[in-house]
């Protein structure tokens, strides 16, 4: 609000023709680069696409999956002056959401934004601001260091680089910190946690607050490398048991010694998002020596799974936005068994959102101030 | 050349039937996305790209400028089975190469790599290996740690997000690191270093062969964030003004407070690419107290400096390709009035190489050694 108001004040001293610029409604996206003007998002959420493609015949908007936020697409563009095709959503579901264009058949990214790897592959991304979204903002308050920590796995035989948050004075400090790990969904890869889902500064402001305790929280890539051109998808079931190995047997050895760590299961949680938190389903109640914690985000499936090897376990988490609540049902029954087997188990349905960050932004919210108290 | 043999032992256990390949020849970029295939590098350097686009009426190749070792594009692709078209370059030059599409006239990327920042944009990125590549690559060694670390600016009024490399050991000392500010080129930003450039493994296995002293390394975005909408290339003067107060006023003090660093002159170099050789210099000159150390790589423009002023430099370096050798003879010049300054003064001219990544690795590897001793 006070940077939509700052806009019309600032445009207004100016004069829109003074400085060269059409004047346009709504304000540019976060993900936008520098020097671009869309995607535009208005005051009520609605997002306006723009492309610039005189030689078209035909382009269309695509949200990434039918349940982003964005609305239900492919939606058809419309041909404007000078080149430039356009589309205005309906008011979408606040947070980041995937998508790109297709023009004349062809899969294209908007140049006028950053990459995100999603989809398997480099994808547009677009921020509508949420008026409860502080709690991802960046702050004035400590930051945490996002590092970038390569090591060699004996699994796959290849070097993987994780992404490790190290709280605020970690640097200054010999404490020794529990560890999160915390997983993305299908086709994303280890940034997605920081990139799209902000995770840090969810952290940062957690702690600001006073709200969790300080932890290192560590994020991989699930869509675990195997024989180049092999299709990710086809082959989940194997990728997810190879990322079982290397989590037990290369990841967690790697940062316990590369980082100060509590290294007992009290002292370590897994979470994930989507596949994610299927792989949290799996690796945590199969290795209850080593999880302590474990959450899932719009996932896990609908199995039964044994939660008597699991008894140990301090709590058992489940979170999903209200929007996929028919699809996620699964989840809930995993939170009700658990319950049922004298596990502390908790769940959390996310308002107005579904399958996209959102819920998952606000899925970490609730579930880190709950971890090793 | 393993790497070959062994795609070739393979392929030939397997049979390229067995497992649902085409059998193609080269090998895929290290750029690629895990399911691309394309582009692929041929053993004697020539480079294969592919895109799908049955509807398109004409698709070209363009490389990253008319420089970067690809060839002198654009080039027209040819339109072969399936919808694909398909081209393959001349032996380009080793080392990282920027490029993109153009189909019917609109520029895209290619979905089958990862995206690498340049040109004020998302591109595409092939990787063509060099046998003397060995400096840049990740190995068996102690690695430094690459950290995200964010800031509030004095000058922007706006967040900003510096890139900086901790050398091994870091962590588990008290010892203060002398600091080597780099800069990437004109349309990059803070990541070009070490995405693009691989700067942290070039530093790690310099480290590792006892061949430099440990540093930290810090790079920022010098495509200073101005008003939304402004043209990056068109104000470049003024972005560079706005960003030799970020590095003097914000930056430097930042991460003064923020890491263990030896903060005097004797122990801070300022070196960048291309448009950073230019503000290296400017910057570096003007403030003699604060830099002791200045690298130009390809770049720092023609004009006479005042090296009187600096008098106290320590070394003023420059660097170029060879390809780019009658461009840069401006760098060669600082360089002999540094000298006849009295100003140890030395330069390197990188063989083969033109205005591309390999000639700015191979200055990094060269002028890494020559600090803080």
């Amino acid at each position: 609000m006070l940077r939509t108001w700052l806009t019309i004040i600032i445009t207004s001293l100016h004069g829109a023709s003074a400085i060269g610029q059409e004047t346009l409604p709504g304000q540019r996206s976060e993900t936008n680069i520098d020097r671009s003007e869309f995607p535009r998002v208005h005051e009520d959420g609605r997002v306006t696409f723009r492309i610039n493609a005189p030689e078209a015949k035909a382009v269309q908007l695509v949200p990434g999956g039918s349940d982003n936020g964005l609305g239900q697409g492919p939606f058809e563009m419309t041909k404007v002056e000078n080149g430039n095709w356009t589309f205005t959503t309906e008011p979408a579901v606040p947070g980041f959401h995937y998508y790109w264009f297709v023009v004349d058949g062809l899969l294209v990214c908007d140049q006028g934004t950053y990459s995100y790897f999603g989809y398997n592959r480099e994808c547009s991304g677009v921020e509508v601001p949420d008026p409860n979204g502080e709690f991802y903002a960046i702050k004035r308050v400590p930051h945490g260091a996002l590092r970038s920590h390569w090591f060699q796995s004996s699994v796959t035989g290849r070097w993987r680089r994780a992404i490790v948050y190290t709280p605020p004075g970690y640097d200054s400090s010999e404490t020794r910190y529990p560890v999160l790990y915390l997983q993305h969904g299908s086709g994303e890869n280890q940034f997605g946690w920081t990139e799209q889902g902000k995770a840090n500064f969810i952290i940062d402001n957690l702690l600001a607050d006073d709200a969790c305790l300080p932890m290192i929280v560590v994020m991989e890539n699930g869509m675990i490398a195997r024989r180049a051109g092999s299709n990710n998808s086809m082959a989940r079931n194997s990728h997810n048991e190879a990322f079982a190995d290397v989590m037990i047997q290369d990841l967690i050895p790697e940062i316990d010694r590369s980082f100060r760590t509590l290294n007992d299961r009290e002292h370590r949680a897994l979470a994930g998002l989507s596949m994610g938190a299927g792989q949290a389903l799996r690796i945590g109640l199969a290795n209850p020596e080593t999880f302590g914690y474990v959450g899932l985000f719009s996932g896990g499936g609908t199995s039964s799974v044994p939660f008597s090897s699991a008894s140990g376990l301090k709590l058992f988490w489940g979170g999903w936005g209200a929007g996929e609540a028919a699809r996620f049902g699964g989840t809930k029954k995993l939170v009700e068994q658990a319950q049922a087997a004298g596990i502390n188990a908790q769940w959390l349905e996310v308002e107005r959102t579904s399958h996209e960050w959102q819920t998952w932004r606000s899925c970490l919210q609730a579930f880190a101030p709950l971890l090793f108290r």
